[in-house]
């Protein structure tokens, strides 16, 4: 296998386009989620992020990264206004409905009905889930970072409500997103299903690994 | 499919472990990567996050979550006095030797030693990267963020050198990571390879999607 090495200079002289494809793809194998919001007239937006993380689980926060606001961004308004906003994992039956949604519609016009996705709203949340999803979480917003080196932000939510299929969560707490049919995607445009090699045990530095069962 | 709600007093109520598993599992198939660092005494240092994600293509920034510091952490340590360090992509060869670093190893014991993984250095750079590995950054760090809701970080890297297989890049720029053997992980455990459904154009609003041919 012929390996390619690049300098940061080289990466810089890349066309922009090429630079973001090639940039895109090295953080790896990424979570995708459609994130439903509402604004205070009762449009529902959705956008398509590849950056949510975990960040902890007492309480449990997630985050996500939002793009510089040069432009007006729904899902950065309608956070900022209500607070409300929810992850909704993909799955291979509508991957191509969900990247649609990242396409830049008129700010009256809802994602959902775009693309031909669901609304679906629980008791006392105001931001929309994606019916379609089999994997969705309520998220109250609870801070913003401001990433000075780029102007982009880290948004934290904290999560309020989760819903998934009874049968992929473990006696152990794992839930078992491939079994849940959730997708993965890769640089800016790829997305991908999953085959699991194994789950590990708990590493300890005196003890060998063991697969475990579930 | 029987669905199951959670609501945040209930996963509050989880056990400690159940729950860090279950919120773990959340965020959706996460990138996996081997963090190598060096000490100022030249001990090499392995450990294991799943949490990078991109920040910005130019400067080209990638990020990651450090767990907070309440006991000796060595990547955190290294990082702070010589401020580099490298991403691996981890492959299914290697897979639970990559899992096994995440051990709790004294600090005058190399990771790489006691899993079996191999250090490589390149000119200039102090912090090691992983032989085994097809896909490897090297990061200079540029900014940490200390996230007050639970005291973690966000590490802010800015990549100086990437090294890959050369047939993986593609004209448009797209690092076929999957071709190069990249895993991804899910929840604390969890190892998988992909299958590329498809890479789709670019989303317009008043333009179909089409699949990509690369």
């Amino acid at each position: 296998m012929s390996m390619k090495h690049f300098s940061a200079v080289e990466i810089k002289a890349l066309p922009k386009r090429v630079r973001a494809s090639f940039v895109n793809s090295l953080s790896g194998f990424k979570s995708v989620n459609l994130v439903g919001t509402v604004s205070d007239d009762g449009v529902t937006n959705l956008s398509v992020v590849s950056s949510v993380v975990h960040l902890g689980a007492d309480p449990a926060l997630m985050g996500f990264i939002m793009r510089p606001v040069t432009v007006t961004r729904d899902t950065y308004n309608n956070i900022m206004t209500n607070g409300q906003y929810t992850f909704n994992h993909i799955a291979p039956e509508f991957f191509k409905k969900a990247h649609q949604a990242a396409a830049r519609y008129p700010e009256l016009v809802s994602e959902f009905e775009a693309v031909g996705l669901t609304p679906e709203f629980l008791e006392g949340f105001k931001a929309p889930f994606v019916k379609e999803s089999h994997l969705k979480i309520a998220l109250n917003f609870r801070e913003k970072m401001e990433i000075r080196l780029n102007g982009t932000y880290l948004f934290i939510g904290e999560i309020v409500a989760v819903q998934f299929p009874e049968n992929c969560m473990k006696a152990d707490g794992y839930l078992d997103i491939e079994q849940a049919g959730s997708v993965t995607c890769s640089g800016l445009d790829a997305y991908h299903t999953t085959q699991r090699l194994a789950r590990l045990s708990y590493a300890k530095a005196d003890r060998p690994l063991t697969e475990l069962e579930d």
